[in-house]
């Protein structure tokens, strides 16, 4: 078999679309951290924010989906170039630019992380200044889990409803301005917040819907197969009693350094 | 507020639970690509292949749901250490160890990748020998999306079931000896084949209860606060009409390097 034969037999023969280049055309935005591809339009410019301790799947799960609009750049920014670990201690993203290389951004999405690493993101100055310069201009301004926490320590969630980490609930409500909404998103104004690790998938399939409409959020729905069929149906806290939640918190503890 | 305090509130306060320790008992194996956390039993070593264009979702969500296993290391693995890049190439993940330093593993993960990376990674005889030699002696051998191709072209899924990508479903047939199944996830013996992208983080809820049990699971499951609601219903392509499996293929197609 040649590997022309092999390509487009393993992922099936694809043709244009108008609905893609209408898309793109509407995506175009203010680009800043990333270099758009050869022969496509403009698409939306994404910025990750990674810091120290953040979960893995917080900033990856919405990458996976947001990369797939048409013409969209995901550019990881961190403090530092270089790598950023996990909570767990045992992965690490590379953030390929500082944040005082990038001012502008179509998207800022801003993680969570474990207590450590949301503590010290909720302390840091540069990276609360930062945020709040990038919002200034962003089209849509997005948390995944306890990274509500960090835009609310930043001052953007002020008299705003919004979502986060279930077991951060009452810690946003009490210490912010902030009325908690058990959602898995929730939109006030240009802001977007997830609930916790894996709603920053739905939550990005909403945001893509927003940036290039309901068409070709479905197409990406599709292209990443989420049609999400978990083996147990354990993973709302509204429905789990004590020692379930007391389980999750201490699975979460341990494997955290 | 200090900063202990912080910490508490912020995620709630835990307390020990019997169920971890036999968990974390039961899921000691052979360990060789990570080290223990002080004061934890010995869990699951739990190795994930990188190569040069995965896609970002088919590792990161599974290693976000397998490393809150009592006792987990999270290896991320490549033919050299140092970063990997996506299939967007925008992203890059660490390499901690390279394949020649690692062989032994409980857990096995094989993501999968645009055209370019499977197509490669098919051909690459140093990456297939060296998960022939890993699944010798693994407990659990996996993959998702289309990293079930790689295990095909490694023999592994000679004569058995398996899942993949949903476009990649006719290649793997006509290509292998493997009878495809249209599931989430498909285990065959110790080897456990995902279907696309997203579908990894509802195999590894599945592998946790193999390894740790179903309260385990469901205790991860809600740690990662797992209760999918996707804004649109767009993601099983059994569903899908032409237009949007075209829709879906162009995205994946011009997002890709």
């Amino acid at each position: 078999m040649t590997s022309s034969t092999t390509r487009r037999a393993l992922l099936g023969a694809t043709a244009a679309s108008a609905v893609l280049a209408a898309a793109g055309a509407a995506g175009a935005g203010t680009a800043a951290a990333g270099t758009a591809r050869a022969g496509q339009p403009a698409g939306p410019d994404i910025g990750v924010l990674l810091y120290d301790g953040f979960s893995l799947l917080d900033p990856t799960g919405p990458a996976e989906v947001l990369s797939r609009l048409p013409g969209a750049r995901v550019t990881m920014i961190a403090e530092r170039r270089g790598p950023v670990r996990t909570d767990t201690g045992d992965v690490a993203l590379l953030a390929e630019r500082s944040i005082h290389e990038v001012d502008r951004l179509d998207v800022l999405l801003v993680p969570g992380a474990g207590n450590r690493g949301t503590v010290a993101a909720m302390g840091n100055r540069a990276l609360l200044g930062w945020i709040r310069r990038i919002h200034r201009h962003s089209r849509w301004t997005t948390s995944v889990c306890t990274g509500s926490l960090v835009l609310a320590a930043a001052g953007l969630l002020d008299g705003r409803e919004a979502t986060t980490y279930w077991a951060s609930a009452d810690y946003l409500q009490s210490e912010f301005d902030v009325t908690y909404r058990p959602e898995r998103y929730v939109r006030s104004g240009r802001i977007v917040t997830a609930a916790g690790v894996s709603a920053g998938i739905d939550m990005a399939l909403y945001l893509a819907s927003l940036i290039a409409g309901d068409t070709v959020a479905k197409g990406v729905q599709l292209a990443v197969e989420y049609d999400p069929r978990p083996p147990f149906d354990a993973g709302d806290a509204a429905d789990a009693d004590a020692a379930l939640k007391e389980l999750a918190l201490r699975l979460l503890a341990e494997s955290q350094v």
